[in-house]
C-alpha cells in the first residue's frame, strides 16, 4: 500500500514501530482512548494511516462525528508518525494543536495520515488529514490538524 | 461567585441559560462527553467555568490528564460560553480550535472557563484557560485554547 | 508545469487568474506587501506558488529572514490559492492563519505554495508550505501555515 | 500605570526591560519592522503593551489595516512581554502564531498587549489582544493572537 507523497515517506521495514506494536500501545497506556478501536492501515518512515471504526457513541447531534473524537484520532495518528522515526517513546507528549472542522463527518469510519513535517531533536511538527472512509478519494477531507511534539530525554 | 474579568461578563441572571439546563444538554447530547461528569462551576453573560471530576480513565502515561480529554473540556466550555449569549443552540459546531498544553496536569480534577471574544452572526471566537483544580490562583494554567464555532441558522 | 499533489490541482488553463493579473493585484492593493517584490512562479486551479526575493531589509539578527515577512507571504500565497478557485475577489479577507516556524530561513529568495483543502460557499481553508529557494526539494520546510479566508459577497 | 489583569503583572521596576530599551532594539535589529514606528506604552513584568501609529501603507482593500501588518504587530508585543521577564534576548524567536481576525481594524493607530501564560526553561506562551485606539474599552478587539517563543542558549 503506498503512502503519502512525502519525503519522509518509505516502506514499512523502515520505520521504527509496526501496526500490532502501536496498537498495543495505544490500548494499555491511554485506555481511554485505547477503547475506540483504533487501528492502524498503513504506515512507513514519517507518516501513519489510522482507522476509526464507526461508533454510535462517537455522534453529535446532527448526526455527525464529534469534534473531539476527531481531535484525539488527529493527536493519535501524529503520535504515531512521530514514533515511525523515533520509535517507542512512551513520554512524548504533544504541546499543541490546531484542528480545522471542514465537513461534517457523516456516521461512518473516518481515515487519519499523520505525517512528520519537520523532526528536530526536541521537537516534532507534523499535520493530519481526516477523510471520511468512504468517501471518494477525491473528496475533501472532513478535517485538518497541524500539531507539534516535545521529544523525550533531550 | 465572581467570573472572569470582561467586559462581557455579568451575573447569572442575565445568561440566556443556566448550569442545570447546559448539563443536562451535554449528557443527552454528547453522551460520549457527557460520561465524564463535567458540572458548571459558574456562568455570566458571555463566559462559562466548568469542572471536570478526576477520572482514572483520563490519565496517560507518567500520570497525567490526557490530551484529548483537555481538549474535549475545553471544546464544552467554549460551547457553554456561546450558549451564555446565544441560548439553546443545539446545532452550533466548532470550526476550529487551537489548544496549547502549559503543564502537565496532575491527577485531579480540573477547571475551564470559557470567555468570547467576539460574538459575531455568524461566528463567535473565545478563548478557554485550563487549571488544575487544587493548585493556587496564582499558578500558571495547564492548558489555553482558543477557538471558533459557527452558529447555525445564519 | 508540475503543481502539488492535489485533486484540486489543474493546468494553468482553468485558474480563474493569471500570474500577471494577480501579481498587478497585490501592488495596487496591498501596496505595503506589493513592495515586496513577490513573484508568482507557477498556479493551477486550487493551488499558487510564490517567490519572494531575498532583501536585506527581512533580515532578523542572526541573519535569518524574519517571521512577520514569512507570514505576509504565507497569507498572499494562500489568498492567490483561492482566486484561483474563485477569481478576482478583492475583498475576500484572511479571517485566521496559524504559523509554525521550522528551521530558521537562510538569506536567500523563499518559495512558498498555497493550497486549498476547502472550499466552501462563506469559507476557504488552506495550507501552505514555505521552503528556501536554493535548498534540496528533499529538505523540510522552513515554515508551514495554515488559514482561512472568509469569501465576500456571501 | 496600571497593566492587565494578571498573575504575572507587576510595576514597571520589576520588568527586566523598559520602553526605551525595547524601542531602540527592536528599531536596530529588525529594522523592516522598527519602521513601522511602534512605541511602548505601558509594561510590566510578564506584558506590555504597544502603540502601532495609523500609516496609509498599513491599509489594504476597503480601508482597513492589512493582517500582516497585525501579525508583525502581535508578534513584537509577545517578544516584548518576554522580555519584560528575561531581559534583553537577541536571539530568541517565535516558534508558533495563530491570529485571528475579528474586526476589521479602522484607519486609525493599533494597541496591542501581549501577556505571557507561561514561562518556562525553553519555551514561553503567550496571548496578544489588538484593540483601535480610539474605540472605547468596551469593544471587542480587531484581533488576538497566540503565540510561543523559544528561549535561547537553552
Amino acid at each position: 500500500m503506498n503512502g503519502p507523497d512525502s519525503p519522509d515517506s518509505g516502506d514499512n521495514e523502515a520505520a521504527a514501530i509496526d501496526g500490532p506494536m502501536f496498537e498495543s500501545l495505544i490500548r494499555e497506556q491511554v485506555p481511554f482512548i485505547g477503547a475506540y478501536g483504533i487501528r492502524v492501515e498503513s504506515l512507513g518512515r514519517g507518516w501513519m494511516t489510522l482507522k476509526l471504526p464507526f461508533g454510535e457513541a462517537f455522534l453529535r447531534p446532527g448526526g455527525s462525528i464529534s469534534g473531539p473524537v476527531l481531535f484525539a484520532l488527529a493527536d493519535v495518528a501524529l503520535y504515531g508518525a512521530v514514533m515511525t522515526r523515533i520509535g517507542r517513546a512512551d513520554m512524548a507528549v504533544t504541546s499543541s494543536m490546531t484542528i480545522n472542522f471542514l465537513h461534517r463527518p457523516p456516521a461512518e469510519a473516518v481515515l487519519a495520515t499523520g505525517r512528520l513535517l519537520k523532526l528536530g531533536r526536541r521537537l516534532a511538527y507534523g499535520e493530519v488529514v481526516l477523510s471520511s472512509f468512504e468517501s471518494s478519494s477525491d473528496a475533501e477531507p472532513v478535517a485538518h490538524a497541524t500539531g507539534t511534539y516535545a521529544i523525550p530525554g533531550n
